[in-house]
């Protein structure tokens, strides 16, 4: 239990045993609920095939829902992003999460990345505007251009999240209000 | 999922969720066995009866050992020590989990730990010493000079961990090389 625990992120071996003497002394309260939580996240939540969030439905809640903008696609680096977005409750179209960005350095190549899969989605699809809210680093901005340029030929409008997302920070670690702001701006 | 994750020491929110994500994505590698692990902790560990460890059987494997001496007894303020104690591998008796140290500032008196317990143990038991093995804190050796007092009717040798454990430091977080020492200058 200890091995495992200390391959989780930002925990070593010491704080794993902490951690798990924590569960041990807290067996009804924590240690059964947890285990029955990550058992039933195990057997219940999948990638959704249509925009790659993790949910125990197929399609994903988000997805599925029907009062949401049709027109609108959000294209996300990663889950936390499009669960940050949400949170801020700014955005009310569709999402699309790339599952990383491309990266010479780590070898991440446009073949790694759902982008064949947003190109043939957007084109023909009822979106009218793509909005790449990609993490303001060099390589989020590297892919929010290459991702542009394949779009071109689909017509659509291709927006980028305003100024206002400080450069060199990542969206995951905004406030609610300043990325609220950096969406209504976007341009 | 998250919620409970967030209550685990050391992690907050932003960190539960960067966990859940990581184990989402590692489904089969990850998060199905750690599932598994901690469903079989919460089903099979329990705190052993004799000395307050945490194990699988009943009584613990170190209170079962037949190999060890049985005329020393070492008193640890919590589980962690033992296992700093058995990581060290220089401490080849019993031990007795105290549960904590008296703290007049957080209210834990002596009835609150197992203080009444290792005195019955004590007396009229195999042990010819008593090694008192807390933290070099005020707490931790207030604690070990009420023990010593209560220990004084069953006429064992009661011995402390020799100075080497740096005054204000926690037994948990010396390593193994200063803790042998520790425990073979006791005095």
């Amino acid at each position: 239990m200890i091995e495992l625990i200390a391959k989780l992120p930002g925990l070593g071996p010491r704080s794993a045993r902490r951690v798990a003497l924590h569960l041990l002394k807290r067996k009804d309260g924590l240690l059964v609920p947890l285990a029955e939580a990550l058992g039933e996240a195990a057997a219940k939540i999948t990638q959704c095939n249509t925009c790659g969030n993790f949910d125990t439905v197929q399609p994903c809640a988000v997805c599925a829902a029907p009062n949401r903008d049709e027109t609108t696609l959000c294209v996300v680096e990663d889950v936390p992003d499009l669960w940050a977005l949400e949170r801020a409750g700014a955005f009310r179209g569709r999402y699309h999460v790339l599952g990383g960005v491309l990266s010479a350095l780590d070898g991440v190549g446009p073949e790694d990345l759902s982008i064949a899969k947003l190109v043939s989605r957007v084109t023909g699809g009822p979106f009218s505007e793509v909005i790449l809210a990609l993490n303001a680093t060099v390589d989020g901005q590297t892919t929010a251009h290459y991702i542009a340029e394949q779009l071109e030929p689909a017509g659509v409008t291709v927006t980028r999240l305003a100024h206002g997302v400080p450069v060199g920070g990542e969206l995951d670690h905004l406030d609610d209000g300043t990325l609220a702001t950096a969406l209504r701006a976007r341009r």
